[in-house]
């Protein structure tokens, strides 16, 4: 990826306290890494969601599979709580993909003929 | 964690090939190690926006800061092409979680006597 990132960027800088700004940087260097885990999985979790669509597409079956998806809501639910996170954020983070996944899936329909389709969040 | 999860749980049973579904279940496995994932991260990185909020509230520092913001985004642009996401895909997701941080760091101010909440995505 570009190296041109400054992991020190910030509009505090030059207004305040340099161990603060050091501390805040230290734990912005966290983030950092956890957000390059979370657009590397995002990316692994699409390529599979893609595999669906044309799994899907190839035996027309249908676009949204509400068993699957009430399963993926309640699981997550728990896991959520298991990791201290709020479980109704990991509700609207999943919904959040999965219109994303739609989308793709329109554009493999789109592409596939102008048939529906296939929804798998 | 719950462990009444039914990975195979679908609406498609006894409506389609066994074959198929074997295949789609397989994807599905994936997918779900995948969600498991996501959560734990983004647990992890509330955590870490916690104590920034934490850290902007003692100092008395300003909520956003935009340097830091557009670092950020060219940086997750950058990760995602790397990656094969689409990048606008990424900063969608940055400002989705922001959005969430924010909400914390109003709750943390809510908590905090009423001042305004520090936001650092």
């Amino acid at each position: 990826m570009s190296t041109d990132y400054d992991p020190h960027a910030s509009s505090l800088t030059g207004t305040t306290d340099e161990a603060v700004l050091a501390e805040l940087y230290a734990i912005r260097g966290s983030i950092d890494n956890i957000d390059a885990s979370l657009v590397y999985l995002l990316a692994e979790r699409f390529k599979f969601t893609q595999r669906v669509g044309e799994l899907k597409a190839r035996h027309d079956l249908p676009p949204s599979d509400p068993g699957r998806e009430a399963a993926q809501i309640a699981r997550l639910h728990a896991l959520a709580r298991d990791a201290d996170l709020e479980p109704e954020f990991a509700e609207k983070f999943l919904t959040f993909i999965i219109a994303e996944v739609i989308r793709h899936h329109r554009a493999i329909a789109e592409a596939d003929a102008g048939q529906d389709g296939p929804a798998d969040g």
